[in-house]
């Protein structure tokens, strides 16, 4: 059984005794049971990770000593992942899956047939972080996603730098499946990938992005829906080579 | 915008003239506003495919004109997806997205560390068809999985025939990576996949089904939840190459 993961806010050296969080305190004592001399991992969700000893559990709080610390590098490509709005629930779904497939930055667009205008980003954005916080400490990887606000679609093409490899999964494209355009990319360390929303790009879209440098990619034999894509880009990026 | 689909559960046949099923006319009337003259697919969810004409739109139903069928060959290799039985929600999602991504058979199983005995088996199995019923549709596929019954991990071990392709993903094989097996498995026709449950497989059950012809496969820097793992397991098996 891998060891149990803490999310801490603040400092973490060697030698240091940090304090779990008020509420990770009380899941480690009632639901974990955690006790004294027992080994955790902590983590501050920017790449450093350490290894800690509980020296003190009570009611109060929970505490833990800090034996080393390592920094953990992220994965090459660097991923950023540009996907039309959807509806709510997936875009949540999405926020967890991103963390455990380990992209680098989420860029939502808004584009002809994606959702309009999210309302109250920041409160969403936020949400999308605490579950990428929750998702980060299950699946060990060491940096969350970072969640960009929505975008004009036409801002993200023009975002993407000169040096990234770009790629757009695009249905009516039907001669270069996306790992024949990966192959391609596949000395770039950073990738910007767009995704359209469910109903997909309009073809105006697509011109746009091609001559933005998106080559675009399609996905043999099925449709799939916007998050799936957005799933299945992840994963081949992550997992192909 | 694609043409609309509707599964449709008799036979489909040119000049046949169909009715839609009542629930989906109401839909087509309603919420489509589909009219006379207007294409629509059909498929009959066991890889025949339709083109067919509105010929009659009322209150009681909506028929068409069947123009001309296909047959759509499955994709390669044939994907059996064994997966530790996790909880009620995700196997859900996982009805849903495994239509999509064209998995074969599904085959839940029993493990040490998965969800023991699903509580009305048959209705759960009717509740993922319903589901791939409905992915069907939307994403064009031509074949939904089949759902086997829970069965027992040994069982599973046992029911994979000996041509067939065999990888497991487990997160303590840390030499070869799934992307690594999928190539030595390239040839195959058939690829049998285990994916643990939440927690995993127990060394004993990594012995076993090494014994049984399992390759293991690890995934680098992350540790997956069960259902992300389903996903990628699926998506790199469909579009890796």
């Amino acid at each position: 059984m891998s060891k149990r993961r803490f999310l801490i806010s603040g400092s973490l050296k060697t030698d240091q005794v940090v304090d779990l969080p008020s509420e990770e305190a009380a899941h480690a004592r009632k639901v974990l049971r955690l006790k004294k001399d027992d080994l955790v991992e902590l983590m501050n969700g920017r790449g450093l990770m350490a290894l800690a000893q509980i020296n003190r559990v009570d009611k109060k709080q929970v505490s833990c000593l800090v034996r080393k610390t390592w920094q953990k590098p992220r994965p090459l490509p660097k991923l950023v992942l540009c996907c039309g709005l959807i509806k709510g629930g997936n875009m949540d779904l999405l926020a967890q899956k991103f963390t455990e497939l380990a992209v680098d930055e989420v860029r939502p667009f808004e584009s002809l047939r994606s959702v309009k205008k999210l309302k109250n980003p920041t409160e969403r954005i936020e949400r999308w972080e605490r579950i990428a916080g929750q998702a980060l400490k299950q699946c060990g990887a060491a940096h969350p996603p970072a969640f960009m606000p929505p975008a004009e679609y036409t801002e993200i093409l023009e975002a993407a730098p000169p040096q990234a490899g770009k790629v757009m999964l695009y249905e009516n494209q039907e001669h270069k499946t996306l790992a024949q355009v990966l192959t391609e990319l596949k000395d770039k360390q950073e990738i910007w990938a767009l995704v359209g929303p469910e109903g997909g790009f309009s073809s105006q879209e697509a011109i746009w992005a091609e001559e933005a440098g998106f080559i675009q990619a399609g996905l043999p034999h099925v449709i799939l829906r916007a998050e799936t894509a957005c799933l299945t880009l992840a994963s081949l990026v992550r997992f192909r080579l």
